[in-house]
């Protein structure tokens, strides 16, 4: 298989853009990145999860690919739940790789605001097993209080033990002009947080919000001659697991996660300590300590004592939600997996402003359908 | 790219099954081809159009991997609304072909009973231009209505040009066990059918039925040690075409599957008198009549003339809707490309029974998206 870089990205503020419409946000971010590549492509890959169910709106490749100007190319959309934006990333990585087109475009993209209330909560339902799970009035945050309630239970830790990832979030996106929540937290507003699904509280869950993230990839070797900062990806792997957590041997334990991680790791020829950065799902404070735990970071029940700034700060041992991750930038469902790739590729780059962790050249990124379902994982490097 | 080939089929019939649940729907087609093929595979590719608004399940990936017996693998949904199942095809033959996997399993899977009325209308309009045209009141029907009233007027023909269409598909789903409607109709018959959309009767609309159809694909090499049958996929080409009606200068002309047809061919090296069978997507016989002007097989404004047993009969011309097509197997959604796929590949075995086509050693297949905003064109070869 060829050899493949990103050599564009572009990305809009997440948040609530009440006046925008799904296919303007879409061409922001599309726009960004054609511009910053300076090329044309010959596919878009869309990375979706809920546009039929908030906005009406199927077909997005057809839709998509006419209001970006770019009638008539091949372009379709993936979903799987808000792991979407990676399997785009995928797609487009073996599309690019394997020899079918030399230059793709990779639009995550999600529009939650063009409805409220329960349709909104019928439509994240749709994340988890319809009949044996969403039916019996299981919601995302239900699901992550389980897994919290069970964490804490095994470990003997209370609450407090998950404010670190919520506090490291919220300062690297006091500085991320692109994120949703610009202020930074303490730990003792943390523990006072209201409940949304105890013990889960408003700051262990993160945010939707309207969003669109683009990537431009293209062969390396072909990169080299158009950028001078390509990036390369060393690895795209990906794994799923069961989607209903009563399903799984052992809930605490993120199987996909794991897997896609170790082929990852094997594919890069890299391992945990050679990571600069790591873009990691964090939709829960939950899912960041398994997710720590499941990568090699931490040993089981261990996942929560990295949430500190020497752990996961900017100039920590790992650091992660480096532009405030789906926490303070805000999730932006199946565009979350692509925000990811950006923000990785702006580090490599040595273009991350204030949020820029210091000689970074190798970053994993990772993205999450619903509680571990699915995990699709990649590491990119920078190449000179 | 590596040369690919399908080494085993499944489908369940086409129809309204109550009783049966999406996950199982799935399973049947699933284990149908894993048993024809007989080997495990390393990636499920599902097309699937609306299982979020029909049954409230998103993230397929995930559950039907798992509960196929697969849990682990690489699993990921994709959508062009019902030529989601093509899009499923090319995305196993883009990790097949580029390398990334040796064995894929693609699967089409739509359940349409799991809701009735408005709320599956409701679902049917995510196929449209949500702002510009499903917000309006426009079907997928109406659209079907607007090009056949404009086919009318410009070529001074009556409904009656596209009976044909209609008589050949129920001829030949008559004698396929897995159709959805098995009864030969009559020219006289479809003049006299109600109307749903003047000019568009209910025999000029395809039926909505439940289904699911599975493929093995694997490279070409592998495939002639595990089977004494392989059919090789010698082209595979897309495009996409405005979604929106009227954003189309020529709205008689489908650009997209013109484009992709043309791609196709190419790539295969063959032109239309080459082709022994082409599964178009008759969802409404004027696309019938638009696919087999902008495939070649007719003039601007001929393609009515084709629908009769001498044109599109088992051994007319170009035998198309082999096994009944869309309107007599009927229209599993995002399971009917890959449902077109399974039944040239039967063809092309020499299984086809009585819907056999005669020495069929070329086929192409063609899964277009609404009216005409995607199309995604296969061409299949028997090899000795």
């Amino acid at each position: 298989m060829r050899d493949v870089s990103i050599i564009g990205v572009g990305q809009t503020p997440v948040g609530e853009h009440w006046g925008v419409s799904l296919r303007e946000l879409a061409l922001h971010a599309i726009q960004a990145a054609l511009g910053d590549a300076g090329i044309q492509v010959e596919m878009l890959v869309i990375g979706n999860m809920l546009a039929g169910e908030l906005s009406g709106q199927a077909h997005l490749g057809s839709l998509l690919a006419d209001f970006a100007g770019l009638r008539g190319i091949e372009a379709v959309r993936v979903e799987a739940a808000d792991a979407s934006g990676g399997a785009a990333l995928r797609y487009g990585y073996l599309a690019v790789a394997g020899g079918a087109v030399d230059f793709a475009l990779v639009l995550g993209i999600e529009k939650f605001t063009d409805v409220v209330g329960s349709q909104r909560a019928a439509a994240s339902a749709t994340l988890l097993d319809a009949d044996y799970e969403a039916a019996q009035g299981l919601t995302p945050a239900a699901q992550a209080a389980l897994l919290m309630r069970r964490y804490m239970y095994e470990y003997q830790v209370d609450t407090s033990a998950f404010a670190g990832f919520s506090v490291n979030a919220h300062t690297n996106g006091a500085m991320n002009p692109n994120a949703m929540y610009r202020n930074r937290i303490k730990a003792e507003a943390f523990v006072k947080a209201p409940l949304i699904a105890p013990p889960v509280s408003l700051f262990d869950a993160a945010p939707e919000g309207d969003g669109a993230a683009a990537l431009i990839l293209t062969t390396t070797e072909r990169a080299r001659g158009v950028t001078n900062r390509p990036v390369r990806i060393s690895a795209s792997a990906v794994a799923t697991d069961t989607l209903a957590l009563h399903d799984r041997p052992d809930p605490l334990f993120l199987t996909a996660a794991n897997i896609s991680a170790q082929k990852a790791y094997q594919q890069a020829g890299v391992g945990p300590a050679d990571l600069d950065l790591f873009e990691l799902h964090d939709s829960f404070t939950i899912l960041s300590a398994l997710t720590l735990e499941a990568c090699g970071f931490a040993g089981r029940g261990a996942g929560y004592e990295l949430a500190c700034e020497e752990g996961i700060g900017l100039k920590g041992k790992i650091p992660i939600s480096t532009f405030g991750g789906l926490k303070a930038r805000g999730h932006a469902g199946g565009a979350t997996g692509v925000y990811q790739a950006v923000e990785a590729t702006l580090q490599l780059r040595g273009q991350a402003g204030s949020n820029q962790v210091e000689e970074a050249r190798i970053a994993m990124i990772q993205n999450i359908g619903g509680l571990g379902g699915t995990a699709f994982t990649h590491i990119l490097e920078a190449i000179d």
